[in-house]
């Protein structure tokens, strides 16, 4: 199964594509510039993370390893980056009609606070069948839900006609231009704080924030080079890359549950022309890295987080010697970690 | 079972006391001052740890909370400030002999690294049945491990025998004047960040880092109560406290084995003239507030850091406006974690 090559090279407007949202987001493509207007827009706004480092973790990449830590940023994800940039983006008129989404995930919470701090709504449609938990954090929030089954035409169904009765403005959760320029922040910060750096590993899922953080060292830091990680299970991206042609996502069974998604053609057209490459990495490989961070940093992060450190344990030295890693978020469910399976 | 009163004032030199080290070290009651010294001796050696916040812990406790990262500190614990101002203490000559001590826990771990930084060697006395893990954290800093039966006889005999043998002096886990000093430069550290505290709340085990702590207030916050905080099964401060005679410790069952050891006469003297009161929490208590910090805050902490958290989630505002907490580790089996049971 194969979809027909993008004829997209980096700087031009996209043309069609099939993301559920198509119909509903503008076909902007984001630019290095739109990064720094982002970071300006979220200063005081989003929490500026620390940059984590360990001799430990050094000793075993063979280089000086830089953690940006998104798992502390709010929400416990990047993601609020992207969100806080989309919502903040919005004229006064727009943003009086309030933000929608269709998601259960960290974006969903990440929309609603974005919108909570601008004192605008948010609607976001969610499965019944998703987790109370996750609802119980985007109603915390202050969203309104609507719930919808599970599959996803009604989520589709269900935005829109959110959309057509309340004027809302759309944001996917990464294929829009406004969220990845918001995600390329942390890079950005990560950047200015750690100084020269080889390499940023990003882990990719829809692609967002490893589009991002392309633009944020073509804006910052030039001579670093951005590789994207995956799961082996989850390699869409990969192959997408490898053959030109914008691959469908496998069966979402990875650990990684944030990776899970697919790249749009919006961020496949940013990472063909900017990525320095992808690396691949085994479920193991992902439980082994996360659980060696919690043991040694101390720190809790989601195995999303942990994809790229474990491709930077798995070759030692071969990402150059002071290498940053975007560890993406912080939210696991403590009942079930993969280790305790 | 009661232990005869001790007659020791806060400033006087100790009379004889039980502990299990007890014809082994000094018997010298530490003052503030030490603590300041302790400041300057560690000064580049131990790791300067960070001072968290968060307005979801801060709604939840009803006050301003600072949480003193010990869980980030070298070996994973305040307990290598105390261990490295021991070894930093010694002459040269006695250095060269090496320190020794009986342990399974984080001050083996932390008494070799510090040793090691020193250049100088460690003897640990170790019982047979010590988990492999530890054994292999204690090797991994250089130490030299003496077997032994699991009984303390067997213990302190083994100690003897190689301070015999070595001339190594002997640094006990919290019963000696320099590490009390070292322990309080983390509350001194928490003191010069958060600006003026209604209060600090440290836990208690055998009371090395309470000790330090009353004394690094006394030295820089004069106005700033501590409270220690122990668990509810293993009160046997609280119990010391209130009798005025420093009674037995209960069977080691509390969740929080960091605090399953009892005071030495020198600490009881110590926090019986200087600690403003102690708390006593529920096991499930403990669980929960680690459990609240983790997904929250997205640090490890062990089970005898969630102690003072939950005392003060148990009375929101009770300890003024402005409280500190001292977070002492974050060393867990993450294959046996307390909901996971």
């Amino acid at each position: 199964m194969s979809t027909p090559r993008s004829p997209l090279g980096p700087c031009c407007p996209l043309g069609p594509w099939r993301a559920s949202f198509a119909r509903m987001t503008s076909p902007r493509l984001p630019a290095p510039e739109d990064v720094r207007q982002a970071a300006e827009r979220l200063r005081g706004l989003v929490r500026r993370t620390p940059v984590l480092t360990s001799r430990t973790l050094d000793g075993w990449a063979g280089c000086q390893v830089f953690l940006k830590c998104e798992n502390f940023q709010s929400v416990g994800a990047f993601k609020f980056r992207g969100a806080t940039n989309a919502v903040r983006s919005l004229t006064d008129a727009q943003a009086r009609r309030g933000v929608a989404t269709h998601s259960s995930g960290n974006h969903a919470a990440a929309l609603a606070l974005a919108a909570r701090q601008r004192g605008v709504p948010a609607y976001v449609v969610m499965p019944d069948n998703a987790p109370p938990v996750k609802r119980a954090a985007v109603a915390g929030y202050g969203a309104t839900i609507q719930g919808c089954a599970p599959t996803l035409p009604a989520r589709e169904a269900g935005l829109r006609e959110v959309v057509e009765r309340t004027g809302a403005e759309v944001v996917h959760p990464y294929d829009d231009a406004r969220v990845i320029a918001g995600q390329g922040t942390a890079a950005l910060e990560l950047c200015e704080e750690a100084g020269p750096l080889d390499a940023v590993l990003v882990p990719v899922g829809g692609g967002g924030l490893a589009s991002g953080t392309c633009l944020a060292a073509a804006l910052a830091a030039p001579g670093t080079r951005v590789f994207g990680v995956e799961p082996a299970l989850a390699d869409d991206a990969a192959r997408s890359l490898e053959t030109g042609v914008l691959q469908p996502p496998r069966p979402p069974i990875t650990v990684a549950d944030g990776l899970r998604t697919a790249l749009s053609e919006r961020t496949f057209a940013i990472l063909r022309a900017r990525l320095a490459g992808m690396r691949t990495v085994s479920e193991q490989d992902i439980v082994g890295a996360m659980r060696r961070v919690w043991e040694r940093l101390k720190i809790l992060i989601e195995p999303s987080s942990a994809v790229p450190v474990a491709a930077l344990l798995a070759e030692p030295g071969a990402f150059g010697k002071r290498v940053g890693v975007i560890l993406s978020g912080g939210n696991v469910d403590l009942d079930h970690l993969p280790w305790c399976r």
